[in-house]
């Protein structure tokens, strides 16, 4: 963390590859440092050069009358493990390496990348890149970065996983007047990760929020720990690209194969308290209105607009984005009665019609944001004959800035309103180019808002009914282990299930037709018989089920019959037995799954089931461990939700203990880092209870210690 | 017509109300006409005023030294029909009435409307609004409006229904430098509306596309006549809002309660080939591509770009907006091997580096242009540090200009890229700020491509299997409506639709336990019973149901059952027997219906049935009459399409069937004008076959004639 504090605030800096080659990287750097405020020493560093920039060039970082804060290097790859030798040696605290070249060009490039890894290990020295542009900090004019644009000072600490992109977010941040305390290219994430950046920011009071350019994480734990903490106090905004990678198709499971990654990344973002926008411009215009706004205290939005059309598509965009139309009080509306010309909208949008005077506006505004139905207001404006767009920017943000409610506004058209929006950004109020975006960013804020408060629930407490046995689920383990078998029979998963109390429908192993009939005796008909094989995992595919058997004398028949069929599928099957198991009836099937995924571990999925669960992918994902709190909002995020909590009488269940089911389906995951994959598909609504008919638990192929 | 031309195309211009007052609309109408290039005469008309503007004003139109060609109205509502008769006696040509207070504005202002049709009902008088800001063609130098800005000229015709908005539009357009035939703003459409302007511009070969602002349409027949005669040649663009008003809500039927009306325009924009643009920015955004750039073969497209991030977001839009990332062949691998630095993406995007001078954009387009598997290419620069847009702009441009495939521009940022955004308008090729945006118009482009596709395929011939008894339809229509019933029973409904050769179970009439058990041993077990009674409608409601009747003693059961469960719903209803049904066992259900919309008339809705129609909302819509190419876009429009297509082997269907059930059903709806609406709810789909088990025809309370 010290070095880190060094890196963003160093007293000395050496540029090695410094020129004065106009275009050129080590020329932007040296451009940017040297003249522009910095309150320290730039040491250029070239063994080529005698001079940069008019000052004395060093041929090396050991040369240096001093040991440097930060050491940047901008200089090819394949030199760069020589050179972050010599800043280890000259005692450099920290390095930024812009070059690239490195893991993203192939194996050299990794070969490099570990280079360097060994490098750095255990000196101390802090490392930002490599591959990156650097980063600027206008409170301390320290711009190292070869950026072709500056950055105005302000609240904000922008992150950019994508360098290429910085030079188009500080233009727009320009246009926008938005302002950083800290703009940040991280590059690679050879060392330095979002983790380290999110508590480094975090100790200082100065930023109000972090946004950040992503395309993936490092470190998940460490990003999800910080990350949360961060969000309790201020908000992480997060525009993630590679939705739809080739990457993210990777499956999960056989249930989670529907998932991808980028809803791994939705539920952790939900988890950490993360605001995730859609795009880049909405990074900025998110940032921008949680710094000047206060955050809504609901979803309920009034518009205040001197034209009917913007006012319909922002009512279209409310609804789109799950907001509300604040319904305003009657006295209000005898409020805006007096103020208003006799036929304007009698109704929210408040249209207050084309020559609308920056008065009207002003009296309507007054009026709206002393509602207790209005969590929020957007102010339209379209240019019309005689209407003053600047004069009613001018009223607008003063009103606004004295409210508690959340304002934000539209000024509609180019040249014409240009000159207002200038005056809005300088009042701080912000303001959007359509009615869409201001809905989208209040939508934001109040997810914002709802973040914070689902990390601040508390939980019902859900009394854990059963102690699992852990030594036997491991005893089952192994010895399914020592015959090298990876994937529990039925009757395993099942036991293993029922040890955390996951109701499952009770289904015990038979060795022979005799022994099934007894089973299915004692169990009482219809009973299902299932074909019991480590070699026949796929029962469906070999058709080596049976169901709804009512007879002893079935039985007979369908064992027989499976037992063939599961011969004929693979010959070579050790076929061990059948499962016994008693029918469930239920017209509605779940799925509970989980999967380990290649950046945040284990992750639970439930879902509806069936036809549902392909055709309408209706499924939701979350993180382990979950608490009540959690496992709710998990459920909540289906539609099957809806059945389950009633509305079609014949589906309600105690929804208490379906949450009971999640958080130890959780916890078992947790217990047990060696299982790859679960699968409960289906697990059967039947008259109000659950029972999971069918189980599969999947383990590593390397067993691990607990 | 002739009308139309002449107010278009005007000779001498009345402006009655006109003023001296500056920010007044007289004055605004005045200033917009008056020196600015008309070749023809402004009179302006004011009994109050000596001179406007320093020309001689005229007491009333009366009073004009010639009949003029175009009067234009801007005095208050309640003085207009006074005035308009005058125009109508003067001879005026054609008319605009500027002045808003009219239906809009409730009762009183309804009656002057009315007014306003009496008086020029049969004068061959033409007239656009009231309420609108007039129309502005900017070829012939006329501002008919009071906008406070104006047009370039250029060959697209917009049409707006809201006035408010158009000065908004105007200033977009300006810095987008896109410039129009026509800009019209239609108002409330008492006279003239969207189908006259429509077929209007169609004879105007000057104008490659109509972009219209939309909140709702009058008379939707001319209007889909005129709009696919327009879209087979030329694109009509069109953005909607208005997609969740409460009007919006107003069910279709039971099952139409689901769609919504905007749901049905969207459906009436497909089938008129018209593009549907998300909003008012993309309307300009998707006609200025589609008056520059040809319109692409396919989805297939392919990423240039100087930076990965960017090229990530890309791609996520594609896939989003359903087209498909091109896969480049390797003789295009292997040319850009050639010309592109080592570390290139080596894919699809083509990441052409961060340092990308002008030649490598345009050795890179230059391969991609001339690959098969491409149908367009988005050309994306983010400034870096040695970066020159404008230059990029330049050749790009130049390129894009000799190509016959689509190519659009995104160049990211603000003033750094202004200059050579300049340039890409300057030298039309369309740019747009994000990639999301860009890859949206492409979307757009390849959906009239498709769109257009569709107007012009044949559809496959489809026997009509039978010829509907329409005598013996419309008898059954007579025996319900003398007994005062609407709601025909499930016995009328099935016998009705068997006549169009819809498969139903068979279900007859039983009058008591006597017949019902005849009837059930001739169907053969297992059946179903339902009350009949005009009185019970809701039968489920009513427990008057019974399924699975399995024998001859159960049925007597099951009678006695359901007629005192639905005595006890409905103690006064007249209880007139029982139908008998034979049950069909299936496990997909599908729902087939129709209802009247307020807007469109008659309206078909498809989709899959059960617990899916509600949760999952998985419908589709389309407007009779269906050929076998719309049956068949409407069911593939579904989720369901999946699995009747052999998704789920045991749910594949004879799709030609279900077309063909779909033509006569939307045949029959058409037939019988006086139907109201009509459930088949559920479909059951029973090993590869369809059957209607349960059915119910509504007809309107009054009587019509067909």
């Amino acid at each position: 963390m010290e070095s880190l504090k060094t890196l963003f605030d160093p007293k000395s800096i050496a540029v090695i590859g410094a020129s004065n080659t106009q275009g050129s990287v080590g020329y932007s750097l040296m451009k940017n440092l040297v003249g522009s405020g910095f309150n320290g020493v730039v040491y250029p560093v070239n063994p080529n050069k005698k001079n940069v920039l008019g000052i004395h060039c060093y041929k090396s970082i050991q040369e240096l009358p001093e040991e440097v804060d930060l050491a940047i290097i901008a200089i090819p790859a394949f030199i760069v493990p020589t050179v972050l030798k010599e800043c280890v040696k000259a005692k450099a605290k920290s390095a930024i390496i812009i070059s690239s070249g490195f893991g993203e060009t192939g194996k050299k490039g990794q070969k490099l990348e570990q280079e360097i890894s060994k490098i750095i290990k255990g000196t101390g020295i802090r490392v930002l890149g490599p591959n990156c542009l650097g980063y600027i900090r206008p409170d301390k004019k320290i711009n190292a970065s070869f950026a072709t644009r500056n950055a105005l000072p302000g609240k904000l600490a922008l992150i950019s996983q994508s360098g290429a992109l910085c030079s188009s977010i500080l233009d727009w941040a320009l246009k926008q007047k938005v302002g950083f305390k800290y703009f940040i290219s991280v590059g690679a994430m050879q060392d330095i990760n979002f983790a380290d950046l999110i508590e480094f920011i975090e100790q200082d009071e100065d930023v109000e929020s972090i946004a950040i350019y992503m395309e993936t994480i490092k470190d998940s734990k460490r990003f999800m720990d910080a990350a949360i903490r961060f969000s309790k106090s201020k908000p992480i905004i997060v525009a993630k690209s590679g939705r739809f990678e080739e990457s993210a198709k990777a499956a999960i499971s056989h249930t989670g194969s529907m998932a991808g990654n980028d809803a791994v990344f939705d539920a952790a973002f939900r988890r950490a308290g993360i605001v995730r926008v859609e795009d880049v411009q909405d990074l900025l215009g998110c940032a921008k209105a949680l710094a000047s706004q206060p955050l809504p205290k609901g979803n309920r939005l009034a518009i205040i607009t001197n034209a009917g059309g913007p006012g319909v598509m922002a009512t279209d965009a409310i609804i789109k984005n799950g907001c509300k139309l604040a319904s305003l009080s009657n006295e209000a509306m005898a409020k805006l009665d007096k103020v208003l010309p006799k036929h304007w909208s009698r109704n929210n949008p408040i249209d207050v019609l084309g020559d609308a005077p920056p008065e009207r506006y002003e009296d309507a505004l007054n009026i709206v944001l002393k509602e207790k139905n209005v969590d929020g207001v957007i102010v339209i404006l379209s240019p019309q004959a005689i209407t003053k767009p600047a004069e009613v920017a001018k009223i607008v943000a003063k009103k606004a800035g004295k409210s508690k409610k959340t304002v934000l506004g539209c000024w509609m058209g180019e040249s014409f309103v240009e000159p207002a929006r200038e005056v809005l950004r300088k009042r701080g109020l912000p303001s959007y180019r359509t009615p869409e975006k201001a809905v989208r960013v209040f939508r934001y804020m109040d997810s914002y808002r709802k973040n914070i408060a689902n990390l601040y629930e508390k939980p019902k407490e859900i009394k854990v009914k059963t102690k699992p046995n852990r030594k036997k689920i491991r005893a089952i383990f192994e010895k399914n282990l020592a015959r090298k078998n990876t994937v529990l029979d039925e009757v395993d998963s099942k036991e293993i299930l029922e040890e955390y109390g996951i109701p499952v429908n009770k289904t015990v192993f038979a060795k022979n037709v005799k022994e099934a009939t007894k089973q299915a005796k004692a169990l009482g008909f219809p009973v299902a018989l299932k074909v019991v094989s480590d070699e026949i995992t796929h029962k469906t595919d070999a058709n080596a089920i049976a169901l709804n058997i009512a007879s002893e004398k079935a039985i007979l028949k369908a064992f027989k019959q499976i037992i063939s069929n599961a011969r004929k599928t693979n010959p070579k099957a050790k076929i061990r037995g059948v499962s016994v198991q008693k029918m469930v009836a239920g017209h509605l099937e779940l799925i509970l799954g989980a999967k380990k995924d290649s950046v945040f571990g284990p992750v639970i999925l439930f879902g509806m089931g069936g036809v549902a669960t392909e055709l309408f992918q209706d499924k939701s994902i979350g993180l382990p461990p979950l608490n009540q709190t959690l496992a709710k909002n998990i459920i909540r995020r289906t539609k099957v939700y809806r059945l389950l909590a009633g509305y079609r009488k014949k589906f309600k269940i105690d929804l208490l203990e379906l949450e009971q089911i999640l958080i130890s389906f959780s916890q078992f995951v947790l217990d047990f880092p060696e299982i790859k994959e679960i699968d409960l598909n289906p697990i059967m609504v039947s008259k109000g209870k659950l029972f999971a008919v069918d189980a599969r638990i999947v383990l590593s192929s390397k067993k691990k210690k607990n």
